[in-house]
Order: structure tokens, then sequence, then C-alpha cells
């Protein structure tokens, strides 16, 4: 059996056994609107994908990303830089180093871009690695990491108001005009990570941009873990990494956006969080995993709850690191 | 391809990753004796094994357990109880009711246990399913467990001393008589999930029986996620799953055991305690993956740290819930 469909059939199995088992429990009803079956759609929704409609894409040995079969036809014409033979693409094992890899692919991309292959054009780089601690194989243009399907990586802060002992979050309502998740509500704090930053000093930057937190005290944010997300949208496939600090504010913190992307500041009492999670669909989508996992690390779920096992190991993938 | 060789694959990828990728970074060096690698060295621990050596066990289309190919003749031997096709054994199709299951397979043991092939016979019956909220299949004779490969689960208790800024854990030295891990160091209180019972009552019981804990401040500990390992031992599967709490002692509060598991009761900073998993096999081998748990939740390691993503996301396993 190949390598490259090793990685394919985790999710499957899970998928099936999720769909196919008893509804039923010793501990309690998996009714359709119980709290466990309301979290436990966004642990489904955030791993929903088809893998059959995605080839693995590798430098070496290395599994880097998933590109679109429909898509192969456009890596078939450049054999000098993929190698697209079974059922796998590569980087062409001629490209030996970091740069030669950056500067053939950015080659191809800026060709790709004047043909509409490659829509959203940033002037980004982002680094693509096997894992999130691992050296760089080459760097590449944000608007084509979802037509790689290479893995993402984001910070994101759960604002405890106060003392915690009062549980309550601060979120944020993100502004309409916005062109994803328009007017949903969203973390007080999150952005990508910039290549060559560290993730505090990311999670201090946006902390002063997207909410007015000093730095002093954003220095206080702590990293309690991460989450991760493996999902097909629009066709790619979507890989994302994200790292969950919480802060305690002071009582008097009023938060201040700088940057536009928010309407305004809502605090909530984590119940109201839960229920927002629960029963709908205000929380921009992958807030909610960072959301959930705050609940459980902050004791809010009882194991006997339907789900909480799938939910708490389906928060993280081991192909997404 | 058939389905069960589906849960055969995660682990081997993960392994081959793990063992074939770059030691190199641009985050910080992996030397061997990083921080990073001495925790890492328990999640491979708690994950090492060779599955071409076991088969999945099943009722129907549940995949409850593996078993070890070398005992494959003994289930071969009992055609009535099990039907044992195509690289899988599985539970008798006309054993349609859960007492059924649960009487056939109680009968074959006792049978086993007479010819010596079921040694440490404890007179308790484990819940065997498919996840922990799912409905029982059958219970099954505790020292059984090992040869079926089923997962059992427990609680682990991380006793904060005092004001949790000091942060001190309170840990339990192993009495030098225990036929397991003598000498170790444990968890204040940790303990195997009786069948029926609720996560937290065992816990409450637990933290009495072990530490001494009074009802009333067991009722405060806190679940916050959980653990898992999945891992050979002594030629069988080992399947666990570990419910971690937190709870925060009194300042003035000292342990004390009363069934005669614990030697003596230590205080440890937060630092020691790292110190210990990353530098010693001090600590009872599951223990230090809670403990690997606890020091994420609350902060103490980086995103840059070597293996930060592997360590988190290999601490739990879809395959075990």
């Amino acid at each position: 059996m190949p390598l490259i469909s090793l990685e394919i059939l985790p999710f499957h199995i899970f998928q099936h056994e999720l769909m196919t088992r008893s509804s039923s429990s010793t501990h309690q009803a998996k009714t359709p609107s119980s709290k466990g079956h309301g979290l436990m759609r966004w642990i489904r929704r955030c791993n929903q994908k088809n893998l059959d409609n995605f080839v693995p894409f590798f430098w070496e040995n290395q599994a880097l990303g998933w590109i679109p079969v429909q898509c192969l036809s456009w890596f078939r014409e450049l054999p000098e830089v993929f190698e697209t033979e079974n059922m796998k693409v590569s980087l062409h094992s001629r490209l030996q180093t970091q740069e030669a890899r950056t500067d053939a692919l950015a080659e191809v991309l800026e060709d790709w871009k004047d043909k509409g292959r490659v829509p959203g054009w940033r002037d980004e780089l982002y680094r693509v690695s096997i894992s999130f601690d691992a050296e760089p194989v080459f760097f590449l243009e944000r608007a084509a990491a979802s037509l790689f399907g290479i893995c993402s990586y984001g910070v994101h802060l759960n604002g405890i108001a106060g003392d915690p002992e009062r549980q309550r979050l601060w979120l944020a309502r993100r502004a309409k005009d916005r062109p994803q998740y328009p007017g949903h509500l969203d973390h007080l704090v999150a952005g990508g990570l910039t290549a060559g930053m560290q993730t505090h000093e990311v999670m201090a930057r946006e902390c002063f941009e997207e909410a007015g937190i000093p730095t002093e005290l954003a220095a206080h944010a702590q990293l309690c873990g991460h989450v991760s997300l493996f999902m097909e949208n629009q066709g790619r496939i979507k890989r994302d990494l994200l790292f969950c600090y919480d802060l305690i504010l002071p009582e008097d913190f009023v938060p201040c956006n700088q940057d536009g992307e928010v309407e305004s500041f809502l605090l909530k009492s984590f119940l109201e969080v839960e229920r927002l999670i629960v029963e709908t669909e205000e929380i921009k989508l992958n807030c909610n995993l960072v959301m959930i996992d705050f609940l459980i690390r902050h004791g809010y779920l009882k194991a006997e709850m339907p789900f909480y096992t799938e939910i708490v190991a389906g928060l993280r993938s081991s192909d997404v690191r």
C-alpha cells in the first residue's frame, strides 16, 4: 500500500463511525438538540472533506499539502517544476535549495495569477513546512495556500473580563463590510502568523491593533495549547492550526479596535458563549473550536455529555501540525 | 480496501514522519537534550506499537479492540463464539443481546483462566463499548482487557497546593511493594472507572481513599479534558483514556493515604515537575501525559519549543475514545 493513501483514511473512519453509531447512550440521550450534538457539529464541520478529490503534495518524503484533482492538469503542464506520478504531486527533485523552490513557485504563480487561477493575490509570503517547528521547505504567496492545501497558523485570544470567577468573555462583532463572516461574532483578538515572528510577538501586535490592549498587558497572555481544522472549503483543502491564548483583563478595561475590522465589542458570560456555540451560527467558524477548547479547559463540560471524548480528541488533528 | 485495515494506519505515518524528519528547526535546535525532546519521548512511548502483530476485534461494525496475532488460535478454536475471517475477530452475530455476549465471554474466559491464558484474575467487570458515551456492547473480566485490547478509562487529579500563583503540585511516591511502578512518582489521586459510576463520583471516592480529601472539597475538582495512550505492552495492546482533573487545595491541606498504595507525599514546583518529566524516568508512565497536558493548559510551554504542536496533538488519539 503506498504511503500517500495513508493520510486519507483516519477521517473516513471517524466520520463513518459517527454517522453509523447508535444514537442511544448509557449516560445521556443523544437527542439532536443536546448540548453535545450542538458542540459536535463544529468538530464535524471543521473536518468535513472528501480526500478522494485531492492528491497529496510532497517535497521528497515530506507531505506538505493537498491539491485538488481538478487542478492536476495545471501541474502536469510543468514537468520541470512538478513531478505528478503515483497519484501525488511533488516538487521536482532538482530544486535542491529553499531559494530555488521559492523562486520556481513564485514564477509559476505569477503566470497562474495572470491566467486567473490564483484569485485574491496578497503579496504576502507563507512559510511552508512539514510542521510548525520544522525547517521551511519554501515560501509561498498567501493567495496560493488554499490551492496547495498547506497548513496555515494563527493566534486566537480568549479575553477574560475582570475576575475569572465572574466568568465573562469579551467578544467582537465583525464589521458588516468584511468580505469574510460579516456581522459574525469573533474573538477579542485573532490574527495570522507572519513568517519570521514568534507567536507571542504576533499576539502582542494583534492585541494592540485589534483591541487596544497595551503591550505590557498583552505580555500576560498565556498560550494554553492549540486547535486545528482540516476541511474542504470551496473546492480547496483548508488546514489551519490556531494557537489558543487566555488573558485576564482588568475589570475597567474597555477594548478599542484600531483597524476597522470590528463593529462593536460585547461582554458575554461563559454560559452565554456556550449557548451561542450550541444553538446558533453567529460565531465565526474557527472561533467555535477555540471557544469549545476554552470551555473544556475551564471545567465547563462534563465527561458524561454525549460526544465529550470525541469533541476533546476532535479539536486537534495529528495531520495538522 | 477493507475497513479493518484503516485504523491501523494513522500511527504508522505519525511514527514514520517523526523518525525521518530533519532534526533542525528555524525556531530552536532539536538537540536530544532539549525540553521538547524530553517531553516528546513520553508521547512516543505511549503510542509505540506494531499493529501488524494484532488484528482488530469487532462486534458488528463496531471496532472494540485489538487481539494479538499469536493468540488467534485460541479464538479459532471457538467458532460458535468468535468469527475469525478477513484478518479480524468478531463476536458471533448470533449473540444478539448484551447479556448473551457477556455470558458467552464469561464462559470462554473461565476456561481460559483455568488454562493459564488470563493471568491476574480480578473478579471485576469492565464495560466495553465503541466509545465512552456509547451503549455498552458487553461486560468483560478486567484481567482480559489487555488480551482484547479494549479501551479502559481512568481519572487523574492534578492537586494544586494552595494559591495557584505559587505553582506547586502535590505528588505521591508509590509504595515499594506495589506490583506496578514501585517507588515511582504518581498523581495525588488517580483511579480506574468503575462500570455504572460517573467520573466525578469515582474522582470523589478516590480523593478520599487515596489522599483523605473530603467529599465537599473533592466536589471542586474540575474536569479539564482527557489524554489517551495506545501502545504495545508485554505483547498486548493497551488503550487508556484518562480524564484530567485540576483541584486547588487549601494551603494547610496535608494528604493522607488510606489504602497503602502510597509511601509518602511530596510538594513540587511546576518547574520541578517539568524537570522530572523531561529528565527522569521517575514518574509513572501514564502520569507523564496528564502532567504534560497540565503544563500546556497552564501556559508553561512555548509554541516555539521543538515538537510543541506534535506534543499537544499527540496527547489524544481519535482511536481511543
